[in-house]
């Protein structure tokens, strides 16, 4: 007799963002005439950069003749892209990372979910407290996690690493010692960062201790500090310990084309056994490819338009992130991020909880974001406003929030 | 100190189609004068019919405007997608699927690979020999798979169901009960069939002793006969024990596209758990939708024009199918498949085991294909060739080896 995955079942409520939009289309559909605005998912707004609709438009033709038609694309991405990645992303900022270290992949969702496959069962995972749901979602239903504790909002064998206004939301080494750490800096969801000294720190941590950081970089675009890193590579070390996660979705808005990709450096190994040759072999078996259209249209996010194009895209929503930022600040919320990141950490008002302020904020104001527990236990008390919706829109909802 | 998935470690030798990979490479670096005819891994040659593209480029056009501009996917897929399937594959053949039971993906070989993770690691699965490699490497990754033996080439804890010139091909209900059951007709590597009365006895069966059939239709669009079909929802009872997955990638050539599904009946449980919302929950957690304008290109298939082009699409393949057949069978080769499938299962001459013919095969006539034991132990001594080729290099191929 046939019998489901238990693992699944002890998922508490469904997954976050799903949530949300189950209680918008409610308050929607009762509410025809309000106009919400959406600042809740990090889901961009504008439009694909010139460059890479040209891209999108000739790789399509390409499609339409025999002669230059492409099936199956090469397991690890066309090397086009792979290159283009290696130079831009790694060895512009000095970085010693191959083309044959980079999979291409179609997002870091899937990567960052997918990742935890090639590890075991027993490894015992650190994440941050609040954090991205999908990296502890995904251990719960491979079986990682132990027992869930409705009190708590824990898990029995996961080690949390709290980030509150206190640590300034930069995680503190966990006394006990975890496997896999899962590290995810510009931050989601608070909009922090940490230096590059900071990040050596955890570096020289997980070679000491033999755990891989798993290192979301998916926003890395957003930085405007010098100090802060744009990928765990720039520390020494990093090759031995880290496997690092990109995306285009934010930095060439592409969260509805769906493109990104994973670092798993050559050196890397858990006990005897590379992990590159792991990965690739989950890549190769559970994995076919990301579009041919679709992968040129990342090679054209590195081209001189491409990249121009995308400065003033980012800027874009820079200037949404500090009109939310001054904004609220100016109306006596305490808020942090926004300033190398595309998402603002603010404090719920008069002792509200999250999801109290998520349904205040969308009844009263008609303006969605996303609560902080939704994160985590140390996000209770806390609320995520994204910068990715348009500039009239964000300060439509940031007035609309001051008169609250 | 981290660890690895042990169950990786299980997997002998390499993904099958990255061997032949490296092997003709190997072969064309040593020959660059050799004109080689891949007929082996089951990838599409034609380009991308007319109406694909027109809807690919008018989708593009969407993604450079803001007001049409599609950021994050819905979780199952767009409801233009899900309602054409539902229409077209379902609801005109009779049979009963809803949209919100169509779970849109990036294809076929990913749901194929995934879809085990929402079962527990305890169930048992049977497969056909020769199979789909994917199907038991997905499931070994997993830990469901027992010990390897080399002597054999078989897993201690898999149920084969051998399928051999004695039996038509078609696989005989098990003596040992499984609980899943991965079928697929018309069936790669063989390119058998077997008819709607035939999987009725499979239904029956699943029903009676509890066991879910994961059903592969990916290549339904190469059915030629009346009796073959197209769909296990055709048959009575499938919607209690019985997952359908589909593909894109042979019907309408998106090998590089990149679009598949999979339906999962509300109605089918595993004990008191509806397997509807467990797969719900995993493409929401782990995966994060199909490219927009590759939805936009998946609608178009089932548009008028779009059904006509492919239609000659795939004529066009099976005109070689039976160049291949025909020809084959001509010059002594014993020869099976098709007549309703892409593909075409031949013995091997001369008693030559699978990889011996692969390689004389590369070396005498230039031309790859796939050996038969790569599918498992029942495929030692055939040999499988695909009708994807360019008509005029599926001529040339057989008269190369009609020569040898």
């Amino acid at each position: 007799m046939v019998k489901v995955n238990d693992n699944y079942l002890k998922l508490p409520g469904s997954y976050l963002f799903s949530t949300i939009g189950k209680k918008v289309a409610a308050f929607s559909a009762a509410n025809p005439d309000k106009k919400i605005i959406r600042l809740g998912i990090g889901d961009v707004t504008q439009p694909l950069a010139p460059a890479i609709i040209d891209a999108l438009h000739s790789a399509v033709d390409e499609m339409a003749d025999a002669a230059t038609f492409k099936g199956y694309a090469p397991d690890l991405g066309y090397e086009f892209l792979r290159s283009a990645i290696a130079k831009n992303d790694y060895a512009d900022r000095g970085c010693d990372i191959a083309a044959d270290e980079i999979f291409v992949s179609d997002g870091a969702k899937c990567d960052s979910s997918n990742i935890q496959e090639i590890f075991s069962l027993d490894n015992k995972i650190a994440v941050c407290d609040p954090v991205y749901p999908v990296y502890v979602d995904s251990n719960v239903m491979a079986g990682r996690t132990g027992t869930w504790d409705p009190a708590t909002e824990t898990w029995s064998d996961v080690i949390y690493m709290q980030c509150t206004a206190e640590n300034n939301f930069a995680p503190e080494l966990p006394k006990e010692t975890p496997d896999l750490i899962y590290l995810c800096f510009p931050n989601n969801p608070t909009g922090s960062t940490i230096t590059k000294d900071q990040l050596q720190v955890w570096v020289d941590y997980a070679n000491r201790v033999g755990a891989v950081i798993i290192y979301d970089a998916a926003y890395e675009a957003y930085i405007s500090e010098e100090n802060v890193p744009h990928t765990i590579y720039e520390c020494d070390g990093a090759r031995t310990c880290a496997i690092e996660l990109r995306s285009f979705s934010k930095n060439a808005g592409f969260t509805g084309v769906r493109l990104g990709f994973t670092v798993v450096p050559k050196e890397l190994k858990a006990g005897d056994t590379y992990l590159h040759g792991l990965w690739a072999r989950r890549h190769g078996t559970k994995y076919n490819g990301a579009p041919y259209i679709v992968q040129k249209a990342g090679e054209a996010v590195y081209s001189p338009e491409g990249k121009a194009q995308l400065k003033e895209q980012v800027a874009y929503y820079m200037k949404n992130a500090a009109v939310i930022y001054e904004g609220l600040k100016s109306a006596g919320y305490t808020v942090s991020g926004g300033v190398n990141a595309p998402y603002i950490w603010l404090k719920t008002p008069d002792g509200m909880s999250s999801w109290e302020f998520f349904d205040y904020l969308l009844e009263k104001g008609n303006v969605v974001g996303t609560p902080g527990s939704g994160f985590g236990p140390s996000g209770e008390g806390y609320f995520r406003l994204t910068a990715f919706g348009s500039y009239e829109n964000t300060v439509e909802a940031i007035e609309r929030m001051k008169k609250l």
